[in-house]
This record gives C-alpha cells, sequence and structure tokens, in this order.
C-alpha cells in the first residue's frame, strides 16, 4: 500500500478519533488500534500526535478555503455570491464532518507556529465572509452578522448527521434564507 | 475553608481547564496545581474527575434552564419573550463562559447515565426554544430555526470575551434582529 494512501487512512482515523475522544484523549494505541497496525508501525507515517492535529486542521482550512475563493471568478450578485457561501460551506462540514469538528474545536491545542498559521487562516476565512457579507448588505455591522452566520453554519457539526431529513444544500438554502429574511420570513414556513 | 466553599472553587478551577486544555487533556495534578492543594488532598472534594464533568455540565444545564423557565410567568408577547430568552441566553455563556464551553462541548465525554441526564437536559432546554419560536412565528420550522439560533447564540463560547466592546445584552439584541429581520433588516446597521 503506497504510502499516501496509508497517510490519507491516519488522518481520516485520527480526525474521527479527535472529534470523539478529543485530541488529548486519544493515544497513539487508539490510533494503532483504528488502523489494524502495531503502535511502533505508526512512526512510518507520523512524527507525533501534534503533527496530525496539525494537518487535520490544515487540510480543513483549506477545504473551506478553497470552496470560498473562486466564488468571485464567476458574475453574480452579492445576494447570489453569499447564498453559494452558505452552500459551499454546509458542504465542506457535511463532506469532512470530523475534520471541520476538529478544526472548530480541538484546533486550539496546538501551539507556536502551528497555531499562528490555523489562526492566520480562520482570519482570511472569516475576511471572505465579511466581504460577502459587506457586498450584500453594505450597511449591516459586517463582523457581527460573519458571527451570527458562522455560529449557525458551524454549529452543524453538532447536529448534521448524513442520514438525516435534509441535504447539506437543502439545509444551507434554509439557513440563508433565515439569515437574510429572518426567521419569519414569507418563505420560511416548514 | 468551609468544603462548599472549596468545592466551587473545584468546579470553576475543572472547567477552567476542561475548556482550554480539554476534559482528557487535564490531569489530576493540573487541578491540584491550579487549586494550590496537593493532589492528594483532592479526593477530600471529589472521587474522580468524570464526577466534576457532570456536575460542571449539570450545573450549566440548570443555569440555562433556570434562565429560560420563568419567561412564562410575566406577561409578554411571543416576540418579547423570545427577546427576553436571546438576553437570558446570552447573559448565561457570558457569566459562565468556562462551564457553558464545557456544556456545549466535553459534555460528550460523559458516559452512561450521567450522560442520559445531560441529553435529557439539552433536549428540555431546545423544546423550550422550540416553544418560544412556535409562538412568536407559528409558520416557521421551528425546529431548524432552533438550530439556527442556538448555533448563533452558543457560538459566542469561542469569540465572546468580557473586556469586548459589547456587552452580553448589547450582543443578543443585535442578534435577535438579525434572527427575526434578517442581517440587512432596516435597523441592523452599525
Amino acid at each position: 500500500m503506497a504510502r499516501s494512501q496509508r497517510q490519507r487512512e491516519l488522518y481520516a482515523a485520527a480526525a474521527d478519533l479527535f472529534r470523539t475522544k478529543g485530541y488529548h484523549g486519544t493515544s497513539l494505541q487508539d490510533l494503532a488500534e483504528a488502523l489494524g497496525m502495531q503502535r511502533g508501525s505508526l512512526y512510518a507515517h507520523m512524527e507525533k500526535k501534534e503533527e496530525l492535529l496539525h494537518r487535520i486542521t490544515l487540510e480543513a482550512a483549506q477545504a473551506f478555503l478553497s470552496a470560498l475563493e473562486p466564488l468571485w471568478e464567476t458574475p453574480a450578485s452579492p445576494a447570489e455570491r453569499l447564498e453559494k457561501a452558505f452552500l459551499a460551506h454546509a458542504r465542506v462540514v457535511a463532506d469532512h464532518l470530523s475534520a471541520a469538528s476538529v478544526f472548530f474545536h480541538e484546533w486550539q491545542h496546538l501551539q507556536g507556529e502551528a497555531r499562528d498559521e490555523i489562526l492566520s487562516l480562520r482570519r482570511r476565512y472569516e475576511a471572505l465572509w465579511r466581504r460577502l457579507v459587506k457586498e450584500a448588505f453594505p450597511h449591516a455591522d459586517e463582523g457581527l452578522a460573519v458571527r451570527w452566520i458562522l455560529g449557525g453554519l458551524n454549529w452543524m457539526y453538532q447536529w448534521y448527521r448524513p442520514e438525516g431529513p435534509m441535504s447539506p444544500e437543502e439545509l444551507a438554502h434554509r439557513f440563508y434564507r433565515f439569515a437574510i429574511q429572518g426567521i419569519g420570513g414569507i418563505d420560511n414556513g416548514g
């Protein structure tokens, strides 16, 4: 088995474990068992546990950024672009539920340069959202609006299940209408 | 020092540590150091670490429930009651930032009956919110609306700082307007 595939399996298993047991609650033994490997064999694929946390949060940050950055490359009204951002964000959360959860919460256990890097990517992502909101609603307090929107969307990591009744796209579309029209908006009925 | 005061200090220190280091990342040694005690002396005040997690999440759940339950005891329109609920929830998050963070995230490390109890209190709390939303917006999908609202409000645990420019009441008032009018609502400007 090629090393790169083994590493992808390692990152996926680590993301699942960090999500359910917490970063500090996950031992190298847990990881080895999840992968059906000897604990000693893990070191062929990683140096230490913090490296896994760094790679998982980095890939999640890049998934979120890559979903948003192309939105300015095609013609769209600011409102359409904002709705596309809701869809893109919800899709990343749904497709990378464990990594997104680690990115939202466990990242705080990173230290030093790795922590600075993730913080910087989080700020870059939030800046894209502020731009989206400012373009669609020039008079809104875009900083506060982005905290409101990302709170509502990110919280999906706590309750979203792939087997649930609504697709990520439908959820994002409903949340977009809540965000721009309010929960009593004319088309928001069940 | 009376045992009850020592226990309150213990719960507060444990909530702070669980929030910053995670439940599994917090050792009894960390707790003893935070309290300036010998590790062995901790056992006069607790049996095991999971008991601390249980007590902290239980007290947080009760703080949220006690803030909402009285809202039906005084006359108010459904919209006024909903706005009061935003204020009450934001005040609990702001006043119990560490415990709220543990209640939102670290609770998942509880097991058995303690976990069932917290899950049941979370469901009771969410049912109160669904009632608030249904009374104010009879045609809204109140389940989805509550996920949206509680996501936006709960996310405060990630960014709210007591020294920030807005009080919890002002934040809650702005978020209430976002929730009912949308972020482009006429009075939502910065």
